[in-house]
């Protein structure tokens, strides 16, 4: 697959069918994550793939009842501004991930594979999720889709971390959790704010210069 | 570009000719970086170019000097570590990714072109990492090499952020400085633990099933 072909499809892709990925694939994905840069070249991580039926059940109450904190303690002012407009733009893209969350969350036990990904000595994330985004552009190029969450570092992280086995005290940091399964859905370019509003040059608010009117992909 | 080929090539790539890098170029780069999910799809992200020679030259001293800081602080250790044990493999790597970091900060002017990333409202980084790897990566399409580093994160920040104008208290936080020009070496594949080692599955320490001896790219 051409490499913009994946950066710009490989979307939040969180309805997936049930269908086994063979570990054929899950070694492709893994070993094109690994080379991701970290700081002093330190690879200060571990990946832990779930697909244990019983710690995948174990796990998928936990997420349900972090997701329902989190649209009712974070997203919630988002959530009422939704209700208040339905019908302006913003409110419709915001509803539609809505709903393609909580899809996961009540679906959470028919996703074939999680991977966690874990990070030591690693504040900001910038040595971990350069990783993770490999691992899903990797698994886009496979036909594979995937989706990053946080909620399970928000809410019920130490009762996540005691199924996984993960040690205590020994600076491991949960950074992600990303499904992956077959879509059901399509691929394609999501919605973006353009360059133009969110890059300046030189200074704070001054124009960048660039202009880019319509995604660069696919070519036209 | 094939994707595999630059996940596996985007290595940090510091040494850099002064080439300016044009304009639709950067473009295209900052385009392929705003199609990266961000939790929720808020793209709470800023992109601040900086190529005007007197706010390079304003920045320098403040990176040597940071550079200075890391190697007295955090990497002290590293560094006593591998001036005890020359000869051996982790040592020389070290030192390899040590003058290659070094040579960015004595070299910092000659840089054609930074990229600070900010982002608001992202502690753990999962909604701009993946932007900024993207705009690696699609830097590496196009020829250019690039590196990420967060050392104005953790030294004369404040006097960073007062340089490059950002508002304070709005809440944006410094996630990165990439560096962007045309690269002097070669591409390559940088040398990684392999992902038996690092992956478990179901259960922390337990064997992951997948063994990948070398990196799967090339194809061979």
């Amino acid at each position: 697959m051409e490499l913009h072909e994946a950066l710009y499809t490989t979307r939040a892709m969180r309805r997936v069918t049930n269908e086994k990925i063979p570990m054929a694939t899950q070694g492709r994905i893994l070993d094109a994550a690994i080379r991701a840069p970290s700081g002093g070249n330190a690879q200060g991580w571990r990946f832990l793939l779930v697909d244990d039926v019983d710690t995948i059940a174990a796990l998928g109450p936990l997420y349900r009842d972090a997701m329902d904190q989190l649209w009712s303690t974070v997203y919630k002012p988002r959530i009422d501004q939704a209700a208040a407009a339905p019908e302006a733009a913003d409110s419709r893209q915001f509803e539609k991930v809505r709903k393609s969350a909580q899809w996961l969350a009540d679906n959470f036990e028919t996703v074939p594979l999680y991977l966690f990904a874990f990070s030591a000595f690693d504040p900001s994330g910038s040595s971990i999720y350069p990783a993770v985004w490999s691992a899903m552009l990797a698994a886009r190029a496979e036909g594979i889709g995937t989706c990053l969450t946080a909620v399970l570092s928000f809410f019920h992280l130490d009762e996540v971390l005691e199924l996984l086995g993960v040690p205590k005290d020994a600076g491991w940091v949960c950074s992600a959790c990303v499904s992956f399964g077959y879509p059901t859905g399509r691929w394609g370019v999501a919605p973006r704010r353009p360059v133009q509003e969110v890059t300046y040059r030189n200074r704070w608010g001054e124009s960048s210069g660039l202009t880019v009117d319509d995604a660069l992909w696919p070519p036209r």
